[in-house]
């Protein structure tokens, strides 16, 4: 089970993609699945045997309620819809257990500031599952063409996340599964978070669905939807973000700037656990007779060969080094995390907003 | 000069950037340069000593009308600026000269409507200089993407042309120089050709600029404008389109479709002149565990190392098949190509309107 100082999680909600954390955890040094828990117990039983997680070392449970009340347990991965999310995490933090959400961690703002509430006054983190911000390229990034000035004032972003969803199942996505803002908070919280990251958490001042864009099922779920935010009193800098259910995957970020433009078509998921680049320009122009640039795209590639490097790994890190933190006393976790889920929330409210108001522009 | 097959091409306006036409047409083997003109005699000549024109085969003119007066002359290329390219287009087409126009090749659809009128009723064709649409790698890419299907219905594109102007510069951009529809026309010329282009020339339904997004100077001129274009009466396809004079060197094109998608960021003029690529995935999707792609995105380079193939060298050769095709006679010439002009040209003037009246939405 690890020493003391090894951080014992718990599973609230087995779906199958939870297989992916539970790797994580497994090859971390730090980190241990002790329980694992799900309102069908033949889920979690499943769950466990699919898993290889050995029944003398992890508990199994069938309801959220009995994982929570496991004195054992540090700290909780949220998988449930996100429906219930709210409910189990500020049930979470009221039994000390420290939280890291998968995303959208709630369905609006007003629920994202419940659960922060109450994970402060019990001392807990709180952190959401937007993982490719743990990632080693993200923070390269930051480094290379921000930090540097290589990329100058951003000016115009594009970022998308569209994933196509069958037909058949694109009907049967309803609000209690998919919670009030459909594929605004489900995708749009990578694209959203991507413009907010590239603008270093400055809030946007205003957002406004684009019609064109807006599709629905038959029963009022967003299925798809563009959004431009305004950053700055001025045209200081423009985001256009997209998400759906409608289009092939695709996981775009382009970041242009006074002096530089960066791209990666992977920024959500690279393509590759192994290995992850991006692409940028600084100082580009036409040569003389404009037959073609004055310089290539440069492209920075970052290792992640080692088990401990993919961004699950770097996530967790991240989130056991902050309860570690809190555990052995002296710290009070770090504000940044669930100040970032907020703020992304923020802007999804107000999108979704725009949508239900007839595609206005929306303040914030 | 060449056989009676050889296509005798004038210049009006020596700027400098007619340079790289004048080498092209040196490097064809069924074109040649016999005159070139500009209101002043010294651009004129000056022009004529930098392109080592030799003064015994080329005759140079101090104006426009001189040059169009010079029977031998078939086809004139013009680079004047914007505002004046109707006048001389329609003059031009009047005296059977066969039009090669810089893009925009005027400052709004009647104006285009009225060049391409003259260039029927006096028989020549018309072209607009929108190089990339004759580059082999666009060829390339609506066999590999569009008529295969690896692409599907396209549902979402986001296309760019920016490039930085000098700030004492940007005062200075007037709508005499730039024409009415400033960066709108000027820039946004290739990301809404490039939109259209992709829709295989359906036309939108209706153009919204996003209001955040519009920057003028001073004097009122557009510098900076993104909009979104609808296709299909229902939220069938979106595309993105933003130009700029206040970003860096960008020229991205990524068109979404339902089954793939494709990326170039060097859509207008390629980096390098021999060689040029595109990327694109179909089938897409992540990896079970979501560690990854089920695929890495697919390269295909098109090879453009001879000396005629590069952009500007296959727009030649398709300009000069057309002329040669009248002046044998049998032939019309192509009206797809004062189409594509026309409609690109429509759609510019409804972003141009919707920015004028606040950013509504308007109505094709």
């Amino acid at each position: 089970m690890g020493d003391d100082n090894t951080v014992r999680i718990g599973l609230l909600g087995c779906i199958r993609f939870a297989s992916k954390f539970v790797r994580t955890v497994t090859q971390s040094s730090n980190a241990v699945i002790i329980a694992i828990s799900d309102p069908s117990i033949e889920t979690a039983n499943t769950f466990a045997a699919a898993n290889n997680l050995s029944l003398e070392t992890v508990a199994v449970y069938g309801s959220y309620e009995e994982l929570l009340n496991d004195p054992r347990v540090d700290a909780v991965y949220l998988t449930m819809p996100v429906t219930q999310r709210a409910k189990w995490a500020m049930t979470a933090a009221e039994k000390k257990k420290h939280l890291l959400v998968e995303k959208p961690p709630a369905q609006n703002a007003a629920e994202i500031d419940k659960i922060v509430e109450a994970c402060e006054s019990n001392g807990v983190q709180f952190m959401d599952g937007a993982i490719w911000l743990h990632h080693k390229r993200t923070v390269k990034i930051r480094e290379v063409m921000f930090d540097s000035g290589l990329l100058g004032d951003v000016r115009h972003m594009y970022s998308t996340m569209t994933t196509p969803i069958p037909e058949q199942v694109l009907e049967r996505l309803t609000k209690d599964a998919m919670g009030l803002a459909g594929a605004i908070g489900e995708l749009g919280w990578y694209p959203i978070g991507a413009a907010l990251w590239a603008m270093s958490y400055q809030m946007p001042v205003s957002v406004k669905a684009l019609p064109s864009s807006v599709a629905t099922n038959s029963v009022g779920t967003i299925l798809s939807c563009s959004a431009s935010l305004q950053f700055g009193s001025t045209a200081t800098a423009t985001a256009i973000v997209h998400c759906s259910f409608l289009s092939q995957l695709s996981t775009d970020l382009a970041i242009s700037g006074s002096k530089g433009s960066t791209h990666m078509n992977d920024y959500v998921i690279p393509y590759k656990e192994d290995t992850a680049w991006f692409e940028y320009t600084s100082g580009a122009k036409f040569v003389d007779m404009h037959t073609g640039w004055n310089m290539m795209p440069e492209k920075v590639t970052v290792d992640c060969s080692g088990t401990e490097e993919s961004q699950e790994a770097t996530m967790l890190r991240e989130f056991v080094r902050l309860v570690q933190g809190i555990k052995r006393g002296g710290s009070e976790g770090d504000p940044r995390w669930p100040e970032i889920s907020r703020k992304t929330q923020l802007v999804v409210d107000a999108v979704k907003k725009s949508v239900d108001i007839g595609c206005e522009v929306v303040y914030l």
